[in-house]
């Protein structure tokens, strides 16, 4: 797997303007190697959902230990006429040599939390921004749309077939593979497939069937070539007068052969799919084909999934498009990086931002998040900590909404959430599998998450609380600023 | 100018799966060199708006020049175990031989007209389906979004602030190009200012305020640096108590050592945009500094746009982030490809898709498109005609929709829109420069679409008319498969 296109390519200059203003200001008025810590964090989840999902992680890595410029980079900030020499030829020889805490790609995630912090050298840091925040936007909103839509399902398959739809070639594969992290069962995008290694699928389109002169010609075609995966597009013309009667006389012939022996169906991409799944469904049975399967398409996502079902619709897997991979009803996932800690005299510092807005007051200091689980292993809350702070050791915890109410940690049992995953720019660890990413978010959602949690309408909030000595530290900062 | 990342690596297999299964089962049954006619067209501009931009040109001539597979893509698909080792290893030594009509790149569109048409071999252009959709949906989706914007913005300038919550790295760079083509007048992306030659501009984020032990120490290193583009971000503490005051301070200071001789002024990023810049504008006012520029961002678009307008905000510019690039309120265009005619001995004769939905029956054939005009210039319908007619010529023209009524030509002129782009695989001209694509639109705006098809609510629905011999084709088939 993993052959990558971020190897082919430099993304060097994926980065907004002000990144290179700013870092080429802190270059001439900051000593060197003044260290702060940035978090990335994000403020809801998307949909009104109870919990998102972390992805693209993977690509942060590679992106951070790729980065550099070449000389046709510095040629073009050259000819901007903004930036100092000194800072150019700096940028010549760059390398990331910071360190990153980030949970497990694939963890679920709530609003207000450090999903990733970057330590680093100040100029770093903020140039890291926009790739940053571009990968893990993206692919976390997939990620978070495409686990509605498959738990939505409720078992049955769900696959990818979003490229055209998608905002362009890099929004489709590492869309593909943000699908795949939250569940779907494969793609129809092949560089998806050869580059993660994630199963691929399709069969046929309109173009097929209109190519040949009549409908049981094209299936009857198809089917010479693909017996084993005879997935049939039954809705050229009309559904239950051809469609599904032609495909009925090209499985017949295929099983007079003997040759239906592998996968075999119908796919329906038009009108009212509960009702023509049924009567489909009813029809194959009678013909004496209850193993072919009905795949759906057209415009899907998770409320019409659900509404299908709810119809007693007949369906055996859907194939999900442009709603999932511009993830349609909220196609932004709002994750910011904001600066949290500032090195003075070898101390971290912590800085905030206020607001007039309290959700946009932030977490400062450089923190570690835990989760906290009860005894059945069920998680309660996610707490946020200073770094060395062990909240086992603690008895209670503050709510920072309710901070008059002590919350026991009795039975409580912690996990810390941030890893380290690069240190002076070199990886902790080997990158996972993508499989391996996927059954980290199945697993939480079977074992951890809530149900209640899980739910599409008015899911429960997920606590964020703090450790007295932490909510303490940040009211004070909130009184010296404000 | 135009140095791209497609040259950099391989987009073959940025493609669905079927269209490789049924490339597959046409190099296995069907002889060879058949040619076909497949159209690209859509059928609702985005947002319920008058019209749409089309972009994305540019890529898709690239992308077809270039088409291959490498060794590893073959490979790959090899180890699917679905394909013919005949089809592998004609796929290893491709090339798109085929030729392609499309409109040129800029040009206003409406819906149900051909924007793009391939004529090739069937294999090859069952190929390039996915990628030609990806490209042109999304450039034409944010170039239409980016055009709206632009209205709304009613001569201001407007800048795309969107990399970060674009849908990954192509989304953010290929989205400033087609924002660029929609008029905004430019991007903070540097790559994107790289690749296309798009004006860049950026500042300061609220994280150089935050590093600095308080804000006129941030704005005056600030001013030290950018002296000729001195922006400050005026918001992370009080707009009005603050951030204004400590911008006035700073200009003064400069003034007074004979500096501010380059842009300055404020940027807002929160609160009351058009009550906070009336007040900023003011305190500017009277403080000296009637030429501090106002600039304002968060979460715009053109409906915020025109309501801070209309409430008389005082804004010199606005940096349009997350819902421009993502199209936010509208992140779907629904461009397709839909196969319109198969060579039989030697003529390409039309096909026809028939649904139960009358707006999903395509245009058979392969047509040509006349823009109709008016004598002052306006463009009043678009025409749909066979190949080789000229609606100049005919007395009158067929609406559709209202088959009975005989619309006179007279007094009208025509231009055909689809232009030869590509001829057995090769361009028939050089690129165009963004520039003249974004001045194609601009013209057509000002000059030839009716001010009653720009407005957002309720346009002007736009003609899409049809040659009496055209229509009679047309209907002919449809009782033919009816």
């Amino acid at each position: 797997m993993a052959k990558t296109i971020y190897d082919a390519r430099s993304i060097g200059m994926m980065m907004d303007l002000y990144e290179l203003t700013m870092a080429n200001g802190y270059f001439l008025q900051e000593e060197e190697g003044r260290r702060v810590a940035f978090d990335v964090f994000f403020r809801k989840n998307p949909e009104g959902g109870g919990f998102s999902v972390f992805a693209g992680l993977e690509q942060t890595l590679q992106y951070l230990e790729g980065l550099h410029f070449a000389p046709e980079d510095i040629a073009y900030l050259r000819s901007l006429g903004l930036f100092d020499g000194r800072f150019l030829d700096y940028l010549g020889a760059f390398r990331f040599t910071g360190d990153v805490y980030a949970f497990p790609e694939g963890t679920v995630m709530y609003p207000g939390e450090p999903i990733l912090t970057v330590v680093a050298d100040l100029v770093q840091a903020q140039i890291v921004e926009t790739e940053l925040l571009a990968q893990i936007n993206h692919q976390s909103l997939i990620a978070t749309k495409a686990n509605r839509i498959v738990r939505a399902a409720a078992g049955r398959a769900v696959s990818d077939f979003g490229a055209r739809r998608a905002h362009n070639n890099d929004a489709a594969i590492y869309g593909a593979r943000a699908c795949y992290i939250g569940g779907v069962a494969g793609t129809a995008t092949v560089a998806a497939g050869q580059d993660f290694g994630i199963p691929v699928s399709g069969t046929m389109a309109h173009s097929w069937v209109m190519f040949y002169k009549d409908e049981l010609t094209a299936f009857t075609k198809f089917a010479e070539c693909y017996p084993q995966n005879c997935i049939l597009l039954a809705d050229t013309y009309d559904v239950l007068r051809s469609g599904v009667p032609n495909a009925i006389r090209v499985f017949r012939s295929l099983r007079e052969k003997g040759r239906l022996t592998g996968a075999y169906g119908i796919r329906l991409d038009s009108g009212d799919l509960a009702y023509l799944s049924r009567q489909a469904r009813k029809m194959l049975d009678e013909a004496g084909f209850p193993g072919a399967k009905i795949v759906v398409s057209n415009s899907l996502d998770e409320y019409t999934i659900r509404s299908i079902l709810e119809q007693d619709g007949k369906i055996d897997a859907f194939g999900v498009g442009e709603r999932m991979i511009t993830s349609k009803t909220d196609p932004v996932f709002g994750a910011v990086y904001k600066l949290c800690a500032v090195e003075e005299n070898g101390v971290m510092r912590p800085r905030i931002k206020i607001s007039e807005n309290i959700e946009k007051v932030t977490n400062p200091g450089f923190k570690q998040v835990f989760r906290a689980y009860a005894p059945d292993g069920h998680s309660i809350a996610d707490v946020l900590a200073r770094q060395g702070e062990d909240p086992a050791a603690l008895e209670w915890l503050v709510d920072p909404e309710k901070p008059w109410k002590k919350i026991s940690t009795e039975g409580m049992t912690f996990r810390p959430l941030q890893k380290k995953m690069m240190e002076a720019g070199k990886r902790t660890g080997a990158p996972e599998t993508i499989s391996a990413v996927r059954e980290r978010l199945r697993l939480q959602l079977e074992r951890e998450v809530w149900e209640e949690e899980q739910r599409f309408e008015n899911p429960h909030r997920h606590y964020l609380d703090m450790t007295p000595a932490y909510y303490r530290e940040k009211m004070e900062l909130l009184e010296e600023k404000a």
